[in-house]
This record gives C-alpha cells, structure tokens and sequence, in this order.
C-alpha cells in the first residue's frame, strides 16, 4: 500500500437524494476513521455501466499511486456476478465485474486481480440488493489500513470487459465516429482519437478535412475555443484527447440537436 | 469524546448551487481546521422534515462512535424552536427541535439532549434565518474540538417527536401499508417491515401472499433483483429490512405512477 | 501560509455529472496528498461569472486564513487572459482573470496578485480548454504546500473588475433595486444592502415604507420568516444583509413569477 492509500474515492449511480452514499461513508469511516473520502461522481446514469467507464477513463488517472478507487454501477447485484479487486497502474479499483473497469483496468495496465470474497472483510450481513455498502464499501476500507489484495479473496484471470466503439472506415477515405459523451456545456464529445486522425490525415490526399454532424460542415481542427468568434461552432482536440464539437460560448448540443451515439464523419481530401 | 470526534457530517436541505453549505462548512473549519466535513446530502426536500428524519435513519447508524451529525432543515428557523444537542447510540446530532431526529434519537437510544443556548459557542451574530451558519455549524465545531454538551445548555426532557406512518390492519386479514419514499432507481419503498411481515404472515391462513399496488399484484418476496427476468417487477426485501417494489433492471415507479403516500396492501391466506 | 494552508476549496461550473472535477481533485492529491478538498459548490451556471462572483461573497470569507480557494468559471478558457494568484483578507484565491473574483479581493482587501505563469507548477502539458484541470489545480496544491505566490509568476497591478449593480435613486424619495438571486427555496434576494437603507430612511418624511415587486407591496421589514402567517409574504434583511423577499414556508420566486435582474422599488415617505 502506498502512501496514499488513506484516499477512497467513490463513483456511483447513486445520485445523493437518496441514503445510499451517505450509509457508504459511514461504513468507510468505521472502519478507517482516518480515510480521506473524495466524491468523484453520484450521478452516473442509473445502472449505465458505460458512462460509468468512460466518466473513470477521465477521472481517475489523475490521481496518486495507492488511491483505492470505489465504483458502484451495479444493475447485477444479487446475481453471481463476482465482486472484483483490481490493482491496476498503481492504484486499487473495488467494482463489480461488469465492465465498468475496461477502460482503466486494461490488460497493459492490469497488475492483478480478485474476486473479493473473504467474509472477514465484508459487512457481517451481506444484502441482496446493495453491495455498495455491504461489500465494496467495507473492502475499500479494509484495503486502505493495508489489508493485502490477496486476503481478500481468490485470484481473476478474467474480468468481463467491453471496448468504446471504434471510429470505422466507412469506404471512400471517410470514417465514422461517433457522439460518446455530452458535457454540461453541450460540447459534444466524439470517439475519434489523434491515433485515428493521425492515421487518416497520413493518408489523406492532400485535400481539406470536412468533419460533418447533423448538417453541421467544419474544415479545420482548433485549440482553443476562442479561435472561432462567440457563437460559432468549431471542432477542437478537448481535454481527453478526443475531438469535440463546440460553440465558443455556447451550446454545441442544443444549437444541433446531438446525442450520443449520432453519426460524425470524418473525411481527408475529398475532390 | 470518542476517536471519531473529528468527523462532522451535514444534512441539509439548502442544495448546492446556493452559497449556504460553503458558509456552514466555512464557519466549522474556522473554528476546527482539522475537521473532517462529510457531506451526506443537501437534497432534503425544501423544509421537508419526515424526509430529512427518514434519510437519516438509513444512513446516520453507519458512522463511527463520536461522530457529529449536523443537520439543518428548519422550517421553523427564528421562531422560538429550540436548537438542540443530542447524544444518541454512541453519536451526537446538533439539529432543530422539530422531529428530525425522531427516527434516529429514539427513546430507546436516547443518552441525553441540552438546548444550545451558550453564545460562547455560536456565531457573535445570529441571524433570524440562517442557524445552520450561525448555531449549527460553530456548535458541531466546538462539540468536535471536546466541548461538552452540557456547556452547550441546559437539558432537553422533551423532544418533538413523530413516528413513520405504520401499516394498519385492514380487517379482513390483510394489513394498509403506504408508500414512504421513491428512490433515483425508481424503487418504492414502503412503511412494511419484516415485524409486520412476520405477524401478518404468522397469522396467515397458510394460503398465498398477495402484494398490491396500483393494480399490480405480487404473490412472494424475493431477496435479489436478478430473481425475476429484467424489465419483470417483482416486491422484496430492501437494503433498509422494508418492504420494496422495484423492477429488474427497470424503474417501477415510473411502470406503476407511484407517489409517495400511495396504498399498498398486503394479504395472506386468501382463497 | 498559515495554518490553514491544507485547505482548498473548490468553486466551478463544470456540474458532478462529468469528469472534470474529479479530475482536479485526483490532480490536487497527487502533489498533496494532505491536502483537505473542500467542495463549495459545482453548480456556478455554466460560464456566468457574476453567479460565481456573488457565490464567493457568500462563503469564501467565512473560512480559516491561509484557505486556498480555486474558482473554475472560465469561459474565457484558451485566450490571452491571465491566470491569477491573489492574497486578500488572509486567503488565496486561484482563478482566471475575468471579474469572478470582484467581490471578494475588492481594493480594500486584496493584499497581492500575481500571474500563473511559471511552468514548474503547471502540468507538464497545459490543454487549451481545461485550465480547471491543467493551471488551477496544480497551482493551488503547490500553494498549499508552501511555495511563495511570487515564485508562480510576475506581479500583476490590474484585476479585471465589476461591481454588483447598485440600487439607483429614482427621482421621487425612492430607489430602484434588482434581484440579484433566487435561492433553492425561492428567496428573491436583492441588492438593497442596509446602508442604502439607511441612507433612504433616514432621509425619509417619516412616513410608511413601501417595498414594492411585481405588483406586490409590503410595509415594513422583519428579522424572521415566523413573524409572518405561514403562506404569507414578507420581508427581511436576509444571511447576506441584503433585503429579501420571501414566503413563509412558501416559495416567493414562483408565487410572484420574478427572476434575477427583476425591479424592486422601495420608498419611504409617501402619502
């Protein structure tokens, strides 16, 4: 356990209306009254394991080696899904093994894995309906005081895993991405990556880019929002390293009616 | 004081997006920068008392011995309602004399309770609308730096208090149960615990069960989700031992309309 | 740096549901690892400075000196202006050049400013579009950790600044307010502070006070919501000094239908 293992951060579903991260907290600080809780995120979309990925992708690498990362985004509580501990990259992830750990815990990153099961670690009885608090919550602690992986349970060889959707080559020198994310600003959040429009830029023919989404044509990547005048929509590399659909000043989303998952093309050296 | 002195929670329902929160969490760490604020919730319905007292019902008994839990929703903020200090099962809540600690400082856990009068320990100015800055907070603080509750005020010998709602036995065997909160996921839950349960089914004719609600009817309890097919609704046992309508991997308040206060009736043994 | 100097608090407009602000945090951490992250609120509308300007007033002087305040309401994210490192009234505050700070380090108590520019304390890589992320986050972890404001950059003499729009004489003994915010339970809060008051009643006939909103008219001030019936209007110097409308237990926003910028009149003296 590194030095900052008295750091837990949750990421739940669980929105904060309702008692459920609050009992998590408690049963945290029970254990180790000197934890350090960090709120990442409640508002995962109820039961969306894939925003629950995506939100982590951005989140958690930022912070120190030995952070013990919670993530409860858990629609097969109660089923025997298996209850996970990850070490991955220099920090711990306590989730269920639902894929919501693809996009951190990927195999070049992976360093082990188990399926947390030592009741000696768990709350004394364990519910149907809210591992949160019943198991994760209990094993996050006990990892915190330095409690070894190992004790928790057996070893994973493993873990169920999902991929983003890939930008495809769609036939004439074009490829199709698609709408991942929408931030509270509207920008709209694709899944093309600098990999893929380095690749196609390389092979382009020389000709202008055009980025296209829902009628909307753009011809140029920018840095900044501020390079294009307020109220104008512009394509930018954002701060995941993805490219984004903006409005300097305003709402890309609502100006084009986007959504995740619509269709965004991307196309090198047309005519 | 016990070890846990240092952990002070807040409930509350002030929200986020107004300053009031900061300012309470401001005046706790002026007076205690050592401190450890934990946010439990700020979305108790606008002066909303039963919700406040049912929330923390389901999350307060988590925490550690010594823990302080401040909370703030006072409809009755400039009259002449006392503020309390109140030691129960280990804790302390500093809260407004108006039943929001019914549910947690039940008799039964009761150790002692003063009315926070002392100036010593509040704000030098206390506004006529905002205790949570000017009482609660500096209190809470002095409380977790080892100031005893009886240099708070003097004694409380009554509180005001109120029950949840029980279900009634209806007559003909079955019992009037009532919806007593729908969570983010949809889940309704209900005032029927396991207490009721048993008596009723103990007394049950050895004939079927059956949960209604809103034309729905339901003939067992089951412990998981997972143990009905997805989208199916199905009634079990909850994270909190009451009774609970969900649906697998669906949102049951949404499939049925229902709303807090509605009717659920339980009945065993018909032919 | 005071004693206080672990304390960083954070004030955005980048919302829970998204990565940002979990990722300032794991970046905070990871320089300081004791660091104490106190969130204020992420709930700034999206891009108003103002909103975050007067937010600050409201909460920012009530915690300990040596506090670190980070304040992300940047819509100016990627242009030329400055990054800021400001000293005022025993605190720090890190946050772009845009006004957000006009309420707080105002001429009186701002004691230095300087301009984030020294690479060492950024991340090693600076995006053009989350400074939240890559500028403010290290710079406050360095800060709290001891390092001189004048070792992160150049000193700078002139802050962007605004004023909150002061209530205006209108002519014939009376003033001329404006809502300034409406709270989560519907408080309209103006700008008429008690010296403006003061300045009025004094100057007044004697006779009756009129505060006058959309049609509704009331006769005098109160110190608490109870001295009126419950549902009834009245109103009060409220927790920020400012005069207010309210409703007893009621939502006064939605029984007047008013919102920010809204005229409030006040007159003293008239027949």
């Amino acid at each position: 356990m590194g030095d900052s293992g008295h750091i837990i951060t949750l990421t739940t579903d669980f929105g904060t209306r309702d008692c459920y991260v609050a009992a998590m907290k408690g049963v945290i600080l029970e254990i180790n009254p000197e934890a350090c809780i960090v709120d990442l995120t409640h508002e995962i979309g109820p039961q969306n394991v894939h925003e629950g990925a995506f939100f982590l992708k951005g989140s958690a690498p930022y912070f120190p080696n030995g952070t013990v990362h919670v993530v409860v985004v858990d629609p097969g509580v109660g089923t025997d899904r298996r209850a996970l501990c990850v070490e991955a990259d220099g920090c711990y992830y306590v989730a269920p093994d639902n894929g919501v750990l693809s996009l951190v815990a990927t195999p070049e990153r992976l360093v082990s894995a188990v399926a947390i099961e030592n009741e000696r670690y768990l709350r004394p009885t364990v519910s149907g309906t809210f591992h949160g608090r019943d198991v994760f919550a209990p094993a996050a602690a006990h990892l915190s005081l330095g409690v070894e992986m190992s004790d928790l349970g057996p070893p994973v060889h493993e873990m169920v895993r999902f991929e983003l959707p890939a930008p495809t080559a769609s036939g004439d020198g074009a490829i199709a991405a698609q709408v991942i994310h929408i931030d509270r600003f509207g920008n709209i959040i694709t899944n093309a990556d600098m990999a893929t429009w380095n690749d196609l830029t390389r092979s382009g023919k020389g000709g202008d880019v055009q980025i296209r989404i829902h009628g909307l044509v753009l011809s140029r990547t920018c840095k900044a929002y501020s390079e294009v005048p307020q109220g104008s929509p512009l394509a930018l590399w954002g701060s995941a390293d993805l490219l984004e659909i903006s409005v300097n000043r305003g709402n890309a989303a609502e100006r084009l009616g986007a959504k995740v998952g619509d269709l965004v093309t991307i196309q090198v050296g047309t005519r």
